[in-house]
């Protein structure tokens, strides 16, 4: 190995890389900020160039773009042509590629930033450099990650060049780095597409064709359509979809002990989110753990008032709205005392002394809150498996999309972030001021139950929750077979339409007196005429919220 | 505008759109084959080795790498120092760059496809330029699709340019493409890696250290330690995840009404997977068909024997094998003849006519097999609005990951492939041969419905299924409740181990005589010693699936 090529953005443990390099009588070339720092670390470098006999200019927009650098890199070391080509043009080969990115994903997560930095941000020289090198990886040694800086000088020290095996490793590294680079950049421009383009209208940026796509308004043969419906809203399900995640953490196994998993962040910001989430104590957090707060957080999210959400094998088990956090959680708890066993519990309010004392009692996985005063987690210390995880701003609701994984692909859609399109009494007899807030609760609570799922609610509290079943009507003796409340004068929700009168005749032998459901089915009016025959008010909301 | 730089793996559509240019006066620059292709349709051309005064070399691998290229894309127009160095460095600036890249997902889409050819196909110029142009959008276009090139020219034509939010939508279109296309080559390059090196070891490539790492051995201190282990095992759970896609088709909505939603393929070829279904007939898949089917496939491909699986919100409702297709299907049907209604069936044999005529009777959404008979086809051409789906290798077994969305990030998992890990009778009685064969069935299924999960099966037919529950007991009731089979000298299989000995007493009522579940509980003993007492079998099988 002769000669490496060092460019880089984050400047940490670069010069004792470069100098272990140096020691081995590998020469330098460098650029700009990084070039200075290694002289003034004492180390000879050749500036890049000198190397192509062309300046750095623009800003340093174009600096390493030129066939002496890139046909040093690219050259076939094995082939005769490429040697002889590197020969005649007088181009050194560069056996060693050292690189790490302008801060992209540090740029854009600072508030408020602007296009002009965003884009100012987006490294072209850099990119193209680290896939040279990657491409080349039977020949050149690449590194963009400085945790490799180790591994890579230790092999030279040792044997003069790398392995096959850690080049392939590091190219490979670089492409998943340049895949994950330019994703968060159409993430990012994407994402704010609108308001980008507002910005620079507003900055007079018009004359480059905004302003004739604005104005020219009545021809739609052309482009100007485009500008006339201002932004296209298809965005979010472009033909090319490329998602960029970072890893959080690696997980013990997964969804069972033989299968193993990692947890990966979304790039960005996503206010409110798990992966923001700060374990405060308790064991590891397990795959489960994760996808049943998950669900907890969902269906917490759509509650002002102080809430306790308790959620088993992915399904609200006890929900419950109140005056304190504390007395939201005792009725949380007494929805279903047996299932709540060895589940998750997420509440919207700081959790005090006495709400801590009473979760303290019972055994459960995981403790979510925006908050802990300092006695509830004293009383906590006692259970040191519980994990108790710190998400201050819980109450944000995500707008990003939902994703199921099937064989060989992905669905993806808009989250259900709706409840109801149009609530319609539907029936002679209109439910009261608290029936009616019952309804609500009971519905925010349907949405989030498995379909087809069905929540019975009295008080803003749930007295009994039937989930996924292949029928509605077995979603509702579930949901009552097990119970031990009264359930007169209880409201009920369906996530779906009833396709029969059998869950109003059901709803009446319970006392059930209010029904809320979207309608839509061709048998509406049975189930209609059964609630006027017994007295029961019914609500359409005409927005079905199916969960799998 | 006044100079477009062109050059293009795909030449479809190329001529007529640099024609259009062309009269439009814009100067035209080009490289290779596309340089050739314009001469010979009449085009005056500049070769971008003119413009740089460097010979395209090394077999293509470095042409358009010049700052005279990257200057001309990537300098700002309104910026008077910019302007001031192209005019000192004699740089003209380009406006407009036509770029498609080499095909690379082509070319590892072919059968046995090299480690050579694939790193060959992988492009550094034209992900380069595309990206400088699209950097620069405020002063350049930038096209790799030509689908635009007709948008393109029409605003040239019309206003002497492209509009603010054209240049921006291209440019955010780039960097999906290169993402997209950096994603594709990591993965090839992840999934592949064994296999390259493999085959780089035989050809005798061992010179550039791959040799001292294999022989090396005893030195744990370094890089020999890593080729010892020769090649990481969590290349499947790297740090930075970019998963690409490309847009099967919209759907016409998500899992409900008021969600919007699209259908993405894996890049590669993932045999018997969904993506590949081929639609022979009725209405367009929606979601949750497509979400149910996905469901089904699932299920049966644990089975090799002529077997039919009946899904209704995404659980199970019916699952059969038998000697013939039509007769799975008919105890398919005959398990839970109520919730079949509405739902998909999925079939791994031919389907033939008298099995169509079977289907037909009831209401399906959807029916997938790996083939219909013609008659079969004629058959359903009476329910025109059922989707016939083909599936030829339906069988295959997909070895890729599971995903599942959480708020901000994913949580990625290997897929459940496995179904017992250690298969051990813990009973006095041991189950007869007719019965090991049912429990294995029961607990195939048992597997695939949602936890907690519970099966009841006999000679190879499902009589019960309870999905879903937040507790064990409970999905056995739900199982039992609705069931008008008798169960007497049935099997039980649980996805997860009983915490109590009352499904072995629920069990006994009922007449069932064997039972399979993972075992693990601390009152395991409680349940052998249950099953002991009531002569009933059961067998460990050391291995957890929980689904949710």
């Amino acid at each position: 190995m002769k000669r490496a090529l060092i460019s880089v953005s984050d400047k940490d443990g670069i010069l004792d890389f470069a100098r272990g390099l140096s020691k081995e009588g590998i020469e330098i070339l460098s650029t700009g900020g990084t070039a200075k720092l290694l002289r003034e670390g004492g180390l000879t470098v050749k500036d890049v160039s000198e190397v192509t006999g062309f300046p750095e200019c623009l800003d340093g927009r174009v600096k390493t773009l030129h066939p002496k650098v890139h046909g040093g890199i690219l050259a076939k070391r094995g082939d005769e042509d490429h040697q002889k080509t590197l020969k005649d043009l007088e181009i050194d080969a560069i056996d060693l590629v050292v690189i790490n990115l302008y801060p992209f994903k540090e740029t854009i997560a600072k508030e408020a930033v602007s296009l002009e930095e965003a884009i100012e941000n987006i490294d072209i020289g850099g990119p193209t450099m680290l896939r040279s090198a990657a491409k080349n990886f039977e020949d050149v040694t690449v590194v963009t990650d400085r945790r490799d800086y180790d591994r890579v000088l230790k092999e030279i020290q040792k044997r003069g060049d790398t392995s096959l095996v850690t080049r392939y490793e590091l190219a490979l590294k670089v492409f998943r780095e340049t895949a994950y680079y330019d994703g968060l950049i159409a993430e990012h421009l994407g994402k704010n597409m609108k308001k980008h383009l507002e910005e620079h209208i507003g900055k007079g940026n018009t004359e480059k064709g905004m302003a004739a796509g604005e104005t020219d308004q009545g021809d739609e043969a052309d482009s100007t359509h485009k500008a006339d419906k201002a932004y296209p809203e298809d965005f979010a399900f472009p033909e090319k979809l490329t998602l960029p995640y970072e890893k959080v953490m690696d997980l013990r196994y997964g969804e069972n002990p033989h299968q193993k998993a990692a947890f990966y962040r979304e790039a960005g910001n996503v206010p409110g989110s798990l992966v923001h989430a700060e374990q405060l104590q308790g064991k590891a957090l397990s795959f489960n753990n994760l996808n049943d707060t998950q669900g907890a957080l969902e269906l917490l999210k759509e509650f002002e008032k102080p809430t306790a959400v308790a959620v088993k094998h992915t399904n609200p088990c006890g929900v419950a709205s109140n005056e304190t956090i504390e007395k939201a959680f005792e009725k949380c708890y007494a929805a279903d005392p047996k299932s709540i066993f060895g589940g998750i519990v997420a509440l919207n309010r700081e959790v005090d002394e006495s709400t801590a004392r009473e979760m303290e009692e019972i055994f459960l996985e995981v403790v979510v809150a925006p908050g802990f005063s300092r006695e509830a987690l004293e009383v906590f210390k006692t259970k040191k498996n519980l994990r108790i995880l710190q998400l201050p701003d819980i109450l944000q609701r995500e707008r990003g999309m939902d994703i199921k994984k099937v064989s060989g692909g992905l669905l993806v859609q808009d989250k259900d972030r709706d409840l109801i399109s149009d609530s319609k009494i539907v029936t002679e007899k209109a439910p009261g001021d608290e029936e009616m807030k019952d309804l609500e609760f009971a519905y925010k609570v349907a949405k989030h139950v498995k379909s087809n799922g069905v929540v019975i609610a009295k008080d803003q509290q749930t007295l009994a929750i039937g989930p996924g079943q292949t029928s509605r009507i077995w979603a509702l003796d579930n949901a009552i077979r097990n119970v031990e409340h009264d359930l007169a004068g209880s409201v009920l929700a369906s996530d779906a339409f009833f396709p029969f009168d059998d869950c109003v005749m059901k709803a009446k032998e319970q006392g059930i007196s209010a029904i809320i459901q979207p309608g839509g089915s061709l048998k509406d009016e049975d189930s209609i005429q059964c609630c006027d025959r017994y007295g029961i008010s019914m609500v359409f909301t005409g927005m079905r919220h199916f969960k799998h």
